[in-house]
């Protein structure tokens, strides 16, 4: 049974925990393949090209954005980002499932390019909690934290759009309820078409 | 987090394991209960009231259909057979998820019904694979295995209308694959609006 591989858009609100699930998604899941975001600014400290981001000139990515190379993108602090397009298809020509991790609008982009994707919002357990979490963290004074809570409201209530939701209230269950969702997703008729052809043809 | 429970149909040809698979699904899942169907067909030997089917008059039957109270029906050799709706809503007004194992027409009419249902469609892994399960049972002459394959085609073409599709390869895969079906359905965000306002409300 040759499948594609398929594509997960992953977004939440700052403080959802994403990062941490991702990390252990890939660990879990030997066909899962994370896309990396393209952008023009400079690297920071410790971050990898390749890894972290592909660090591209402004001219690199008008001409990937020009010729349809970016399956979306946005402009943030006069830096633009954006998620190249070939890597994705490679890997998933190649029966791979890619993850990106991206916010709302851009999640929004993708899906309407490729509405095959399966996309799911990760919830905090609640606001409260995010909050917590927040502040756990130590490293944000409270004029930021408020302003990422604002944030995360507005982002929260663009979840509707999403196919899937998954609380964060333990790493283990999110885990498992999105591996859940990727087998299902794997079973949908649509993305099985020549499988019952070849079944009635080769009896 | 309250939730309705979610209706699922299982269908697929005589021979492809769904009486096996539906046992073993509800041995290990307790959130889940059997619709069980009406008839107006006399009971056979060994056949129990409200297990294997609710036997009522030919006047229950067609009183239930006009009070619209089956959730789908068809006549086979002069009985009728139906799905009743009431005892299917209240599991599901209580949480509980139901499952109803049905023939592809009675699959559509319920999909029109409840277009919210997960509809599975349960393979044999191939065809001549089915064949050979329909011989091991050895209780059917040659010309009733034709039959039954020759129906077992087309039913299978009409698995292009189900949501999903699992191979039977083995049962305990197959049951697997179902139960990450209904655990992905259960994070469909259209099950679960009131999730997102409530977080925002109850901040």
């Amino acid at each position: 049974m040759k499948n594609n591989g398929q594509l997960i858009v992953l977004s939440g609100p700052s403080g959802a925990g994403k990062d941490t699930i991702l990390k252990r998604l890939l660990e879990q899941n030997k066909n899962l393949r994370l896309s990396v975001s393209a952008t023009t600014r400079m690297p920071r400290p410790g971050e990898t090209d390749g890894v972290d981001y592909h660090f591209i000139s402004k001219e690199q990515f008008h001409a990937m954005l020009d010729q349809g190379k970016m399956l979306e993108s946005a402009e943030y602090c006069e830096n633009c980002y954006g998620t190249p397009r070939e890597p994705i298809e490679n890997w998933m020509s190649q029966g791979y499932d890619v993850i990106l991790e991206i916010e709302v609008q851009g999640g929004s982009q993708i899906k309407k390019k490729c509405p095959d994707c399966a996309s799911i919002f990760i919830l905090p357990p609640s606001l409260s909690a995010l909050e917590q979490r927040l502040r756990d963290r130590g490293t944000e004074d409270e004029q930021v934290i408020q302003k990422r809570l604002a944030t995360a409201r507005k982002e929260i209530a663009e979840a509707v759009h999403y196919d899937y939701e998954v609380i964060n209230d333990t790493v283990e269950n999110a885990v498992n309820q999105i591996n859940h969702i990727i087998c299902a997703e794997k079973h949908k008729v649509f993305r099985n078409a020549d499988l019952i052809e070849r079944m009635l043809t080769n009896a």
